[in-house]
């Protein structure tokens, strides 16, 4: 039996202050979501398979995890929640067509084979933005994005903001085959630019097109690409993608975050539901994107809704590794005071417990047992997230310790002994 | 496609003012264990088959969701918590002998047939007391749950208390075979009484015995059952059950727990590895428990560390349910504000938004669109729990509305247009 004191691959516990830094940070999050005006929403954790099918555009199939319920029906795990927030609004919100703010929060799915340590179960939280098909909706959301870096206390950090439609209608207007726009795909998500470059050269493309689309690995940082991916090429398309990304821009600085986007015109999603920009968020300290996000307004159609949407969300798990590399610290202090007492005053300790509680003080009932001595408390408490014990040495001797500092002070207890 | 709009069989979506009722529930329990100095742990939703094996003494295989890891293991969504936790601190807090106060929330997981419109995911919350092995420890966890009850509002309710061994022993010295147990437990389980009278009688036990067992279904009320119930046996370990829990009401006194509280000897639970008191707390409106808990002396020297524990978890969709029924209400109030503007003036706005949300306030932006008037954005607020609008006709023209009375009064926003 012993074996299975450990969790399954890529799944892990959280305990003490991990989990009340976790939750602190979610909480924080929470109320940012929350001042922008989003709404909760809970969605099941299992979900028909055909949600995540592959003409939604979602994770491979051979990544989920699948069984099947009592009707015979294939469900699956969430690995993702757009798709599920989709489903559900589409049926909830069906006849809303002014715009609807939701959030969410919880655990996703994915079956990886678990290589560099990913999770197979991790912690999102997320904004949908629907029925908005605005570039001042791109320009909230991405801010909001913004914020929940700075709001979990990161300060170094950049989102880079991509359009799909940028190199798809190039790589459309070349005539390029599926095969040659995945090869092509591949070798940009790896940053393999050579590779890039020498495969563009053997397509035989007018010779403006194959500038344009060899120099897309190239259309990375600041505002100033944007310029430059526009001169490169005459497709409307492809311009009016830069001319949003030109406009989010603009937007973010009234928000005053603009210094904190770069642009990538070569940046690619998983998730092939995307439909307008796509953005990441990235930080020291954890490999991958902490924040992913993008328009997709194609999406609810294919759950009976048509509505143009944006969202994105947060890895919780990611941003709480990054906090910890960076060496932040989350305001999470030890505020749990021990109450030690002989058992016959069970009673005395009880009431002063309950009084305790009811000003907002976190108060555990320890029981001093014979065989140990004071001391042994202390430490106890030191493991365990204490930061002070009130010590019952009889009923009328009463000590608070600092477990931080050692300083021990008397504390009158008189009104809960008289007239008890 | 547009069929998997909906939910699998027994999950749901939760949205919206209902979705806001059950966050403020989970917080105002979280903030109450916490009071208690529990601290939060998380366990993965997955875990390996042998943490809910039968020995464990959960509830059965058939009733679990099943599948495969990449490694060929057999994994479950967890039924239960209490596994998970026990588990997940006998590896992490394995050298600890002093008391650990736990407290999770999640999502649990049965693959039961849905008659009854019974939920197979569905959110529990619950806390473990481990190290402890006292009647003390008995007492706060009793109190706590009925304390969950009272701060989720709920004043009419009982806690259902009742002890393994009673039945336990007396079954063990009438010799009664496993069968036999058996049968009787699914008669009292279902409070068929003359079922279980002929049972008894059929088995030719001593008087004295074959009364005090045929008597078990009737141990039920307030605290006189148990003198009841020691008067009706010798047996010792049956009357130290009744012992046990004298001391545990006359605990609850400390707590003014008392009232709440009702003894049922007859008691059996789902879950085998309960070793001393069980519990239940129910409600109107709720044909289930919406509290169970109980003592579980054995279950974690199963994962590799001795000790003594109890806890208890408490439904948190049937809580719900039941301050439906009973119209109670939860102060969840529509306190978001919509910001209305015209799109030109979507600097200003942001600007004020960003102000108002400093000051914790809840502020979405609408840009308004032509073709719609005044009242449709009304409309629009009252269906999406916006307590009010502020209305931007012009940049120096605005207006508050109060979407609960109609009242309407200007607002300066001077400090937001000059020098911008």
């Amino acid at each position: 039996m012993k074996r299975f004191i450990h969790t399954p691959e890529g799944v892990r516990d959280i305990m003490a202050v991990e989990c009340d830094k976790k939750r602190y940070l979610e909480r924080r999050i929470d109320k940012l979501f929350r001042s922008y005006g989003y709404q909760s929403i809970q969605t099941p954790s299992m979900e028909f398979f055909d949600v995540f099918a592959r003409e939604v555009g979602s994770i491979p199939s051979r990544d989920l995890y699948k069984f099947f319920d009592r009707e015979g029906n294939t469900l699956v795990l969430r690995p993702d929640f757009t798709p599920s927030i989709a489903r559900a609004a589409a049926m909830y919100f069906n006849q809303e067509e002014m715009p609807l703010r939701l959030s969410y929060s919880g655990s996703v799915f994915q079956n990886n084979s678990s290589y560099q340590g990913r999770l197979k179960e991790s912690t999102q939280m997320g904004v949908e933005l629907l029925n908005d098909g605005s570039v001042e909706a791109d320009a909230e959301v991405i801010a909001l994005a913004v914020q929940t870096m700075l709001r979990a206390g990161i300060t170094e950090f950049q989102v880079n903001i991509g359009e799909v439609n940028y190199f798809q209608s190039l790589v459309e207007e070349a005539l390029l085959d599926e095969d040659t726009i995945a090869e092509l795909k591949q070798l940009l998500e790896i940053k393999n630019l050579f590779g890039a470059q020498e495969l563009i050269e053997k397509q035989n493309l007018r010779k403006d097109l194959s500038r344009a689309i060899s120099e897309i690995p190239g259309l990375f940082g600041g505002a100033e690409v944007l310029k430059k991916a526009a001169d490169l090429t005459g497709n409307e398309r492809a311009r009016e993608a830069v001319v949003r990304l030109e406009k989010i821009y603009e937007l973010l600085k009234f928000y005053g975050c603009e210094k904190y986007v770069t642009f990538d015109l070569s940046m690619l999603s998983k998730y092939s539901y995307y439909t307008g920009i796509i953005f990441q968020g990235f930080t020291y300290g954890t490999g991958d994107a902490v924040i992913t996000g993008g328009r997709y307004d194609d999406l609810l159609e294919k759950f009976g809704k048509k509505a143009e949407a944006i969202g994105f969300v947060t890895q919780v798990d990611s941003l709480l590794n990054a906090i910890d590399r960076q060496k932040l610290t989350l305001p999470v202090k030890d505020i749990k005071t021990m109450l030690l007492y002989p058992a016959y005053l069970e009673g005395l300790a009880v009431r002063f417990a309950a009084d305790h509680r009811k000003q907002d003080m976190e108060v555990a009932c320890v029981r001093f047992q014979s065989g140990h001595v004071l001391d042994d408390y202390s430490e106890y408490g030191k493991r365990n997230q204490f930061g002070g014990i009130i010590y019952f040495a009889s009923e009328t001797e009463v000590y608070a310790i600092n477990l931080a500092t050692g300083e021990t002070e008397p504390v009158d207890v008189s009104r809960y002994t008289e007239g008890k």
